[in-house]
């Protein structure tokens, strides 16, 4: 299934759009042609470490009729405007995670993309892990029989190195801080195992950091099906990313070394998977005992694939890619639902949130 | 420091009693010389078993000048009759935590045992554990920095096995199901490590039993410090007990295999803590690397340990146990708070259960 690699360019040149470049690069199904920031030391930097075009300004890029899609890494706050513009323009849009900090915004990205009739897809990558794969397939297969709670963790050291200017310091550009940046991961892939969340509740603290903002949050989440989910996010230790899901069978232990998060080529390489179940369970409970099964995880890249899987639906070779608007709006209305329930002392109806 | 061993009579002979009995037995500071139960088999079975008298009823066994104390495993709604009963009768008391299930029944108990003026301590043995206090020497040097959270999980498969008219399947006689009856040690554990608990906010669900009983649930702690903890607590997987606390400059992960919880003389052995710290951390995020330090833990015995902690205050060898009543009511508190809030979706203060 080759083609002629999609065209693209990246818009918003921080760091986090080098990751993503150096993804597309591992990939036959996409080639970015040019580049744009408003830093002009930026685009200079970007364009010479992937080889591409520079353009000097938004219009003139979008204006392109060579670039056939848009890799948007700006802040938060900016992906509205500026997919308002690539979708009015034709081009399809990736856009990382979250897709908004608002609603207001969400929607607006969901009807400009839908009336442009472009491709569109959010960075909710972490569901292409290998473990968060594998653990769907002892899910579905019945292996670990039925769940009833799973607990994750993303956290690292980032809320101590803020300062005072940069936008995830800032309550409304990162709401919930770690649990906006990092584990809106963990509310992605919670979704994918378990169904809709349906209530959460939070609390929130500022801790070590210089700036105003929430740097220690825990979370807990009811879903439709009635399972539990709980998602510890914070700024404030060593980075941490986990899963443990609790089955009738076997509970699993997925651990991830935060240290190659952004090597996705690598990090199902430094991931394990345990499965612990019991070794005998007779009716003495006192002679019952349990042993751990490591999971064998063949290797992805989950950066590289979900650009992949956004290039496939361009060239249509399937009708859409995984991850929409609409998951993607669900996901920060869980964020948005934690946030508000860790200032009013309530549990909070994502419905709700829906509705406002 | 040796002395007369502290004569003891067990009262209420279920499964628990059995093993605090072998805890004792591995003891020179008390020796277990009758036993109690409304069960004519049970109390066979246990005095031939651990070589003691049979008391046919709770009065005679109080009466008898020779015991100085007593080792309560009844029911929990059991707890404060029979405690005051052995009070007045000028009886030393130890008893299974928690120390009752609702705070009347935990207030008449530390009424009756400080009236009486006799030693009085609850089974609260898991800060015991040579991880936790690894845990908490590791906290006090300041190894691993500033502590923003702690999560924890105890959990186990007996939920699945409930018959109705099993008081663990009771909602008034074991409130919160998993809670009070496993993750209640982790309450105690967390106030040890981070003072008390302010606010707490929980989700509880009825899953995989057949009977009408709270069988998964979360909790979140907001304490008097302003750090947070997670409770983790079901009855529908296999055994899992662990504790992860985040701090600013390492994780520690510290998992125990619950196959072998109730052989406390070895379980230590069955357990393991992790450090997580940075390897390099340098300017540049994507290239900081992380590793995992392995935490030697010294063998104790936490049931023996309790007991001998008991013994040495009876003795005078130290001024009283080291849990109290009041802790013991905070603990309490805690789950009920926890219940409360699962019922009106609301946080709820330590301080409100504590004024009702």
């Amino acid at each position: 299934m080759s083609y002629e690699p999609v065209r693209v360019a990246s818009i918003g040149l921080g760091r986090w759009a080098n990751i993503m470049a150096n993804a597309i690069e591992r990939s036959e199904k996409l080639k970015i042609v040019a580049c744009y920031s408003r830093s002009v030391g930026k685009r200079e930097a970007f364009a010479a470490k992937h080889n591409c075009e520079i353009e000097d300004n938004l219009e003139s890029l979008l204006k392109r009729d060579d670039i056939e899609g848009v890799i948007v890494t700006t802040p938060n706050d900016q992906h509205a405007p500026v997919i308002e513009a690539a979708a009015a323009a034709g081009k399809h849009v990736y856009v990382d995670k979250p897709i908004a900090v608002s609603l207001d915004h969400a929607r607006r990205i969901e009807k400009a993309v839908r009336d442009a009739g472009v491709v569109f897809t959010v960075g909710h990558s972490a569901r292409r892990l290998a473990g968060v794969r594998k653990i769907k397939e002892l899910m579905d297969s019945g292996r670990i029989g039925e769940v009833s709670m799973i607990e994750t963790n993303f956290s690292n050291e980032r809320g101590m190195e803020l300062q005072p200017g940069n936008w995830r310091g800032d309550r409304l550009m990162a709401p919930g801080g770690p649990l906006t940046q990092l584990a809106v991961h963990h509310v992605d892939s919670l979704q994918y195992l378990l169904g809709p969340v349906v209530r959460v509740f939070s609390f929130m603290k500022s801790m070590y950091t210089p700036v105003d903002q929430d740097t220690a949050t825990m979370t807990i989440c009811e879903f439709a099906s009635g399972k539990l989910a709980y998602i510890g996010a914070n700024w404030a230790s060593p980075g941490v990313f986990f899963m443990n899901v609790y089955a009738t069978k076997a509970t699993l232990f997925y651990d991830l070394d935060f240290g190659w998060w952004s090597k996705a080529d690598v990090v199902d390489d430094h991931s394990k998977l345990i499965l612990r179940e019991f070794t005998s369970k007779g009716d003495d409970p006192d002679n019952r005992f349990l042993h751990d099964v490591p999971v064998t995880l063949e290797r992805g890249d989950m950066f590289r694939e979900q650009f992949e899987d956004f290039a496939d639906s361009i060239r249509g070779l399937k009708a859409a890619p995984e991850i929409d608007a609409a998951q993607a709006i669900h996901n920060i209305a869980v964020v948005l639902a934690a946030v508000e329930s860790s200032k009013t002392g309530k549990a909070v109806e994502i419905e709700d949130i829906l509705k406002s």
